[in-house]
């Protein structure tokens, strides 16, 4: 689904925020983790049936307050295929429960192999006269290293089913400067990246709120960048990680959003998530401390940014 | 493993070559895809299935010419969890027939996500008291975009288990110019990635071939920029994609060896995989086109660098 469906939930809620579903083994809670272990002992399945009780649990308390969510890839695939086939029901169930899904897997490859990556995480497979989709996310997360070659087969899938991508431009983690901020004559590296994400995605089919359907990942740890950037890509969505534990504020990422309060959507994993391991208790209430966090974020947000 | 034992392999073989496993369903015979939808109707198991086999006889037929082989996530996980099962079996099958497995899966991440990304590929993750492995590859490919951040974690794993990586660096395709030949100052960005990897390679912990763990996808279609990465990257081991159907020649990637014919492997997937289509036969002589192909591809890169 495009920006324009994101936005009329993020609207909705008056929340430009996305719960990042990055569950390692030590943030589900012993009570839920413990329950599969002792059903399936000490193996892939139980952690990764943990995770999807924990992921779900989640959901179901976020689901009035926050209007996406963003499962991260590689806390799946550590547990191999078991993993895998745990996100595919994470994804089923974020759909029904009516979240807009950003898969975040930060795939970066070309020609046939950039097709099967979009097969995979947006569209779906040819088998004989069948189509078999795969993970069927509304969204992911691309890696625009290789170039146009790594990004157009997901654009083609992303037409066909009215989906959307997010390119990675400038992250929020330290070591993002090493290549990003290198200078390329007047530009900087991901400031070509930024450009060549706004072609990308053009300008030609915008949607109703003026976006495009390539987005761009910008790290909320650099907010003068983000002001720039905001200015610079007037059509293109951001998604703002490094709220929170990276150091990002609420009054960093208010520049990721135009003047109508639209175009970002800011992330939160970790804040929500592990909320639980702050209240003192076993983590049984692990549902009630990621609302009231999520709940917290939203009204700190909305402090600095309102959602016209 | 070590590139050490990479290198061994090549030697015995006296074949620097790497087979890619990147089955798309069409590139699988008739005969055997057939098969599988008889049994398992057109779903993803059918093709997962057919896939299986059909790497597995391909591996049979390249097992004493080949030295290793790269599967390639992408073709996998457009199948979902089924074809992710099938990857594991198939780095399993590969390992026992002794090649050197490289997960292409150019994952590239940060902190504790890239902690689990190296968990899943070269690691384990630690269920209560018993570490459960992933994939379980000998080495991955990374993107460096995001920097140190993105490589560390793998580091880590990849010297507790005396296993590798290659950084993504110069490919091979024609949008790769778009970021990685962009200017800065008096080096290129993809110099710089070559600089980068060096120094997260580094020169303290050699193997008996002057090579670190760190090593770089240098494109075969770019032969002068191979050339000078050699020489400004001595103790690096080099990927080298590009030969065959994307253009590079054997005369282009000699570049990419030292002068004993080390520290480089050049990978073939198309030219081998679907060999059988160039036979003009039904598919059946896949195995028997596939192991004329590698020796092909051995003998050609043979007139031009001489594995001592």
């Amino acid at each position: 689904m495009s920006f324009e469906v994101l936005q009329d939930k993020i609207r909705r809620m008056k929340n430009p925020t996305v719960a990042g579903l990055d569950a390692r083994v030590e943030y589900v809670p012993a009570f839920i983790l413990d329950k599969y272990i002792a059903q399936y002992g000490e193996t892939r399945r139980a952690a990764a049936e943990a995770i999807y009780e924990f992921d779900c649990g989640l959901m179901d308390a976020l689901q009035d307050v926050v209007p996406a969510v963003k499962p991260q890839a590689a806390y799946f695939e550590m547990l191999g295929w078991e993993g895998m086939e745990v996100l595919e029901r994470v994804i089923r169930y974020a759909k029904e429960k009516g979240f807009y899904v950003i898969a975040d897997v930060k795939r970066g490859d070309i020609g046939t192999t950039a097709t099967a990556y979009a097969e995979g995480w947006l569209g779906g497979v040819q088998v004989g006269n069948t189509l078999c989709t795969g993970f069927d996310a509304d969204s992911v997360t691309l890696n625009g290293y290789m170039g146009s070659d790594a990004i157009k087969p997901f654009l083609k899938e992303c037409q066909q089913r009215n989906k959307t991508l997010f390119v990675l431009v400038h992250t929020s983690n330290a070591s993002s400067l090493e290549l990003q901020d290198m200078v390329c004559g007047d530009r900087l590296v991901y400031t070509v990246m930024g450009d060549l994400t706004s072609r990308w995605g053009g300008s030609e089919e915008l949607d109703r709120y003026g976006y495009n359907r390539v987005g761009a990942v910008m790290g909320a740890t650099y907010p003068s960048d983000i002001r720039r950037m905001r200015e610079q890509l007037p059509h293109t969505f951001f998604l703002v990680p490094g709220y929170g534990a990276q150091g990002g504020t609420a009054a960093d990422v208010r520049y990721a959003f135009d003047r109508y309060g639209h175009g970002a959507i800011v992330n939160s994993s970790r804040g929500i998530m592990c909320a639980w391991k702050k209240t003192g208790g076993d983590g049984t209430d692990y549902q009630e401390a990621a609302r009231a966090a999520a709940i917290a974020m939203r009204d700190d947000i909305a402090a600095y940014t309102t959602v016209i």
